[in-house]
């Protein structure tokens, strides 16, 4: 396994919306891609975004990083990877990969550096033990 | 006076995100620039959307249609008009075209029909007087 | 079968980057939906955007409309059905209706009329025979 | 001066499309704030994309980062700064920052790193000399 596949993944396809004019796609929607991962990488380890707001936190972005290997083209499947690089105190960093499913080429990588809030102050709150523990579990399984 | 142009305008560059494979602006954006025209027609009436909320309505939209006259590409200045075209008891239909600053190319016309709803329970209630006067003021007004 | 319900239906997920502040899915994505049907559909049926490229047409696209009939959130599965309305000489309408997967709550219905055109001269031409045949061939099978 | 405020700034108004159910801007769409910006930018020193297509080279983009520091909501008008960083060989790092006109809160800083490629090979080549002069000239005149 190469550093930049994760056990995780969900599979897209680039949509015809998602390309700019120079063919590919547009470099800003990589986030979204990203983004998406993260939701399904939540429904897989057990605590979605609703869980965390049913738990009474929020959680807010306060970074991204994307790093531009390769291009994707319209009707591309993309393997994108999802892992949990960190967690401190408040904040949980995101690690992602878009990977070609057809031929495994490595199109983009990045993280998201989440923190969580309280949903009333909006200020930065522990990261709940039951998000810790679901990501705990899920990333020392056995794939 | 052609039919196209109202009264009402607002001008915006086409941004890189904008466009497609194709070359030219992806077609579903031309609802997001007749959005940002209601938005600021509603400025120039002095009922804006937040000045809705306020009076305890919220607004969803119904229906939307574009027509897709010729093709707009990046950094092309498009003048999006906007105007009422008609006022039912509950719902507005809202007309635009959008027209290329440089050389008066029609690129798209269109429709949004919005309804006027209670918050509460999303249901359709009646235009406020003071959005129906506004607009008739607004539209009656010599140019 | 309700009119809604065309044979072919792709599934996507509402994404978190597709809604707004009023909490729902953004009016002018549906179209964005819309498109990556029509992108499937055309698998589907065996003749691609890339093979009416190859073939030496393009195609634009000259109307859309969509009627908005209840609210789409965050993470909901949508069945986006399509299917084709009417063919002229050198144009399709399609027709579209997003459905919920899990309810079957009707959420959108809309139409992308396309037109084929000749790439150099961006002049409408004539719907290639084998995409004439391909619609046909699936509309008229049994499902 | 503050560090974030670069003599170049592009005005935007927050549309509603760019919202999302957190009742903010999207944080991917910092990415199409900046890269518009960059486009501005590019006009303030007179070497445009297009400039850079007529003399032969293309720009793609191989990294980009963003930090929030605050929210962004509908309407808010936001003064998007944009500089040259440094410039490599190939590669050029335009820095950013989204800063509140009203109450000049900043609210997100990010950087673009674009690298000149040749449009045959789409291999990096270097930076054009036109281009560094412009930027040069620009980013040293007292403003």
């Amino acid at each position: 396994m190469t550093i930049e596949k994760s056990k995780f993944f969900t599979q897209l396809r680039v949509r015809f919306a998602e390309t700019d004019l120079q063919g590919h796609v547009f470099f800003g929607n990589y986030l979204i891609y990203f983004d998406e991962a993260l939701t399904q990488y939540q429904h897989a380890i057990g605590v979605t975004f609703q869980d965390l707001l049913n738990a009474g936190v929020d959680m807010f972005y306060i970074r991204s990083e994307c790093e531009y290997k390769s291009r994707a083209f319209f009707e591309d499947v993309l393997n994108v990877h999802a892992r949990v690089g960190s967690i401190g105190n408040s904040s949980i960093t995101f690690e992602f990969a878009a990977i070609k499913a057809h031929n495994d080429e490595l199109v983009a990588t990045g993280k998201i550096v989440a923190v969580i809030i309280d949903p009333q102050t909006k200020k930065p709150t522990r990261v709940p033990e039951a998000f810790r523990d679901a990501i705990a579990k899920y990333e020392n399984q056995n794939s």
